[in-house]
């Protein structure tokens, strides 16, 4: 997508350098944009753990790209094996919860275990990094021509006023290689010249919308307005919402979404005011294992801090502000599950179906029982 | 309540000069206590225009107060009717929507009316202004004493673990002048020896519940934990809420619930979650006049430059943050509606009814058409 009227994606090979890994370190977002160069794995091991990068999708192109630079390291020493094993252990250990870090990082070990020599091993670690943010990029791109009919729908009978969506979180593309998942609608309609605005969940504690969902679309020219929280509800209560399409973190094969804190709640106005709510997911996110999403998905408690906290801008400096009392103690739950009966459908890169075991597994058969 | 152990209201005479009226300026809350000395009309209209009092029980005994100052001055000048007369008109523009302004100002001029010479009106602003305070607090206890009820309740099944309580914004006593109206029961569970536990709402974008209800709850000794305005629907899915009590700025007759935005979010949770949802009123919150909260209630659009920053405490000193991206849009709606539908009963000074037109006309038999 667009920065300042030039393509990027989140993470790509430095052009004319095949030995340095480029990303946006979104940790200066939305007050400075900084592209980090990454030349080692251990660099890589940082900045996903401390969080340069986030977001299931760039998670596993980054584990990927930092395999591959583990392989450039390994041949330049003389020590390929012994260094792919110890990189593959850093590189799962940076973000241990991340699903698509260590499916990347085995992806990687087992290609590569497939070729005879070093150099062929870093020719195949170098297409396979390229080949895992490409098909990232493609699954994305293609929940975009998916969901945009269900924008164009809307848009027939609305006169050529603007569709309003509103998103949840992060789920753009920052959150992967490039178009996001729940974004993916949006930008399509976008391209497609569609009038569409959407609503931006802040996304307390950490304010993934107000700092990156907000800056990503106004970036690429899509018109939007943050709001708190707390303002979703009213918005639908009042038709000023005409869909609601958030991410995943993990849904299971019946429909019920694990995804950030909140998500719940907006799920809940939309059923009240039959507004229709979308979860937009490549079928990476879907947990083949899990029934019941409420009893079964444990639920990450995260550090009180960031909600004891807020940071942001002034005085030309990124500073954290406490906004609770000294004494008061905090509790900061990191997702919610949103029960299948609360969600219309799910936009994925093989189609829409519905929140629903027979409707999910008849879009993914090879995942039947 | 307790501040520091000692016991306080939020606005007072002076003890020894009863031509100084105090009160805490809660613009400094959490993060200092700060108690302000005002002496003139003026010095009030600006404490309350400049939110150093909010709150409709609060603002309401700030302008009794107020008046019985602008006795004192015309008094003392020997022009007390010209100066009742123009503190009135000062004192209701400070805060234009708050009904709680007007409603003392009259009362203080339509007390003073019935006075036959300077000295006896001066008697008697001072008796009104008083009794303006005492009525509210007497009323916030009262509210206290039908609600603690409901908490008893859960308590007898609860076998000794904490009964736990879900609240948002900050109806507690910094916004009447003791007691609070949605805090009432919970400082009543709480003398009565009740265990007792609150979840706080943050609630931006002004976040009330972190500052001002997670501070008084502190202060006066009662257990509470302060969470992002995302997480009470995850919480009440998990049964780790047991009642929700919030406040309301206006309810109709008919049982519907105009209060800080979110609220209505919190009560979808509630009815999805079988969790009963209260709300507490003095019976002044009444509005006899209309019938369909979501059709008549205006909503007031805030300032955007709420919602692109937040303020807290750091280096020692208040600072406020951007949080936004420069070129964002942001909309800050003030106040939602939660229709009756949701609201499983209302706690008055009276008693508890249901929420619906039948059931509060028989507790406020005088306002019956």
């Amino acid at each position: 997508m667009n920065v300042g009227g030039k393509h990027y994606r989140t993470i790509w090979l430095k052009d004319g350098d095949a030995h340095v890994v480029q990303l946006i370190d979104q940790r200066w977002l939305p007050h400075s944009f900084v592209i980090e160069e990454v030349a080692t794995t251990a660099q890589m091991v940082t900045a996903i753990h401390e969080m340069h990068v986030r977001g299931a999708g760039l998670i596993g192109a980054a584990a990927g790209y930092g395999m591959y630079l583990a392989a450039l390291e390994g041949v330049e020493r003389g020590c390929l094996d012994a260094n792919l094993t110890s990189s593959a252990v850093s590189l799962k250990a940076a973000r241990p919860t991340a699903v698509n870090l260590s499916w990347a990082v085995d992806r990687q070990l087992e290609e590569m275990r497939r070729a005879l020599n070093p150099q062929q091993k870093l020719a195949r670690a170098l297409a396979t990094a390229m080949a895992i943010a490409e098909e990232d990029a493609a699954y994305c791109r293609r929940i975009g021509q998916h969901g945009v009919a269900l924008i164009e729908e809307i848009a027939q009978r609305k006169n050529g006023k603007p569709v309003n969506v509103l998103t949840h979180c992060n789920a753009g593309w920052l959150a992967f290689v490039d178009h996001g998942s729940a974004t993916a609608p949006i930008y399509a309609a976008h391209e497609a010249g569609l009038a569409v605005h959407v609503w931006v969940d802040e996304t307390r504690p950490r304010n993934q919308g107000s700092k990156l969902t907000a800056w990503e679309l106004g970036q690429h020219g899509v018109p939007h307005t943050v709001i708190t929280d707390n303002a979703g509800g009213h918005l639908m209560q009042r038709g000023e919402v005409d869909i609601v399409i958030v991410g995943t973190d993990r849904t299971t094969y019946t429909g019920d979404v694990a995804n950030k804190i909140g998500t719940y709640l907006k799920a809940l106005a939309a059923a009240d005011s039959n507004v229709p709510f979308y979860v937009a997911l490549p079928s990476s996110s879907f947990d083949w294992q899990i029934k019941d999403g409420l009893r079964e998905i444990p639920i990450e408690q995260r550090e009180p801090d960031e909600v004891k906290h807020a940071d942001g801008w002034a005085d030309g400096r990124q500073i954290e502000v406490r906004i609770t009392p000294e004494g008061s103690a905090a509790a900061n739950y990191g997702f919610d599950v949103t029960p299948a009966r609360l969600v219309t459908g799910l936009i994925t890169e093989r189609g829409i179906c519905q929140a629903n075991e027979q409707s999910i597994l008849a879009l993914f058969p090879e995942h039947a029982p």
